[in-house]
């Protein structure tokens, strides 16, 4: 604790839970809040987030919680963002800051912006960072170190309201990255939407095979398949708004993916193990830049693939 | 070092890469082995099995190492596997065991089967380990520890010689399960084979984006992508062959996973939220199996996905 004035006087976490429990953790800890209000939809939750202390007070009333807070952030799916905008459209202090944390940000700015009024600053923003596990208690303080955070500020927006968002996410031992919000959606569309799309279609279509299959496929899971399935693992709400509202940008690159697997099951069809090798081969680059960059993260790399090793 | 009888006498590592090397180390650790034979085709590689000491005698000539050897062990990748198989075909010592660790069985009794003399024991196998590093500077001990090895054994093949590549695996710390190689290449074309085919196609469909996308591609695949940019990292050669090897089982379940994902692009453009949620609900199912089996392995859990969680 340092005597310091906090970045922020009161802030209000609407949605409390993995993402939004970890930041009341490094607002606690680092003294970047006067006051924390936690807001969550169920009576359980509410209980859990006081039980875990992730909050000064909690309450279901959004607007409530919202009056006199100097920072909003919402932290729930984004296809409920519109209705809770709307719910505390009037109750914003003036000068208030709103940001989120939501995974794609063409939509927040067009579901939330008409509700933020003149004078309240708005900066979307998206932490690359999160576990398969959701909820309040799975939030810890180090979630956000070494990871990036993208801000998307509207042209126009009040550059102090940015960099207090900003120094926010640096305090949490983020890197932050400003950029075009469609541009954060197309890129995003890729790293992460489209990876969740087709691990949620693989683990389907693994879940189809009659039951004796499906045991052995979870048996020796540990050959691939098993990566897959935790990232199928996440949050059903979450991703469900996240296809729902980055539908042009998934789509796309879905189209270009799936242009790319019928060439590649035509090689297998027809045997141009050339072709096999040569894309085999140069798909190894990507992960070099991967692992430079620090972003490859620490696995047990045990059985990452199957066994043989060429003699080379 | 125990001072009982070894498990094999002379043991013959036809590749002595991850898989080969990480055999030779439980050889001798677990005093299974009164001899090693390393063959690698190349003096770059022979040199570096010497300076490691993953074998008590290294060569180039297959005939020369297997001749003598009560254990042949083939860990090259499979599409050697024929012309290796012709070229040792006259070394085989009477009563001798030949094993290998392919991850494609069909082909390797196809390939193979044709060159083992009567007298001669065919028992193939697959450890489903392995990590996305190769070579024998890669091996090391535990690799097998906890992991499952497939035996499939064709029909008639002579029980002992089946009972001691079992004990060979289990002494590595490995489960042993014995199923017909038709079956193990149904299985693990779902488990291996499809998910390395999709995270080559997702690795290449990034690559070919523009390189000022693809830098933020890389700086953002902790959201998802990184998990595939390490399964599409595996070594080529021994992809190409698995491919070329397990045509049908991986076309066949390609298919299958073509039209659930043509589905849930469906579900996607016309914005069918239930059919999403749905989806991404059940697909849960799986992943607690494969934890509770304990096949999860054990990763840094952080940014496992992308942030918000349901305010459930």
């Amino acid at each position: 604790m340092t005597s310091a004035t906090p970045l922020f006087g009161r802030v209000c976490l609407l949605g409390v839970g993995l993402i939004g429990g970890s930041l009341a953790i490094n607002l606690r800890e680092k003294s970047l809040a006067r006051e924390i209000v936690g807001v969550a939809r169920r009576q359980e939750t509410r209980e859990q987030i006081k039980k875990l202390g992730l909050a000064d007070t909690v309450t279901g009333d959004a607007a409530e919680a919202v009056r006199g807070s100097d920072l909003i952030i919402f932290s729930t799916p984004v296809g409920s963002y519109a209705a809770l905008g709307e719910a505390i459209s009037g109750a914003f202090k003036k000068g208030a800051i709103v940001t989120d944390v939501g995974s794609v940000k063409n939509a927040v700015i067009r579901d939330l912006g008409p509700f933020v009024p003149e004078g309240v600053h708005f900066v979307p923003g998206h932490p690359i960072a999160g576990t398969e596990h959701s909820g309040p208690a799975a939030a810890f303080g180090e979630l956000f170190e070494d990871r990036y955070c993208i801000l998307t500020p509207p042209p126009g927006t009040d550059d102090a309201a940015v960099k207090k968002v900003q120094a926010l996410w640096e305090a949490c031992g983020s890197t932050v990255q400003i950029m075009d919000a469609a541009h954060h959606d197309k890129v995003l569309g890729i790293t992460s939407h489209l990876p969740h799309l087709i691990a949620y279609t693989i683990v389907a279509t693994a879940q189809d095979l009659e039951e004796a299959t499906r045991q052995e496929v979870i048996r020796y899971s540990a050959s691939g398949f098993r990566d897959f399935t935790r990232i199928a693992a996440s949050d059903p709400i979450m991703w469900r708004d996240i296809f729902l509202n980055n539908r042009e940008a998934v789509l796309e690159i879905l189209q270009r993916f799936t242009e790319d697997l019928t060439a590649l099951q035509r090689a297998i069809r027809w045997g141009e193990g050339d072709v096999l090798e040569t894309l085999f081969t140069r798909t190894r680059e990507i992960r070099r830049g991967v692992v430079e960059l620090g972003q490859a993260g620490t696995f047990d790399t045990r059985e990452r693939k199957t066994p043989e090793e060429s003699e080379d």
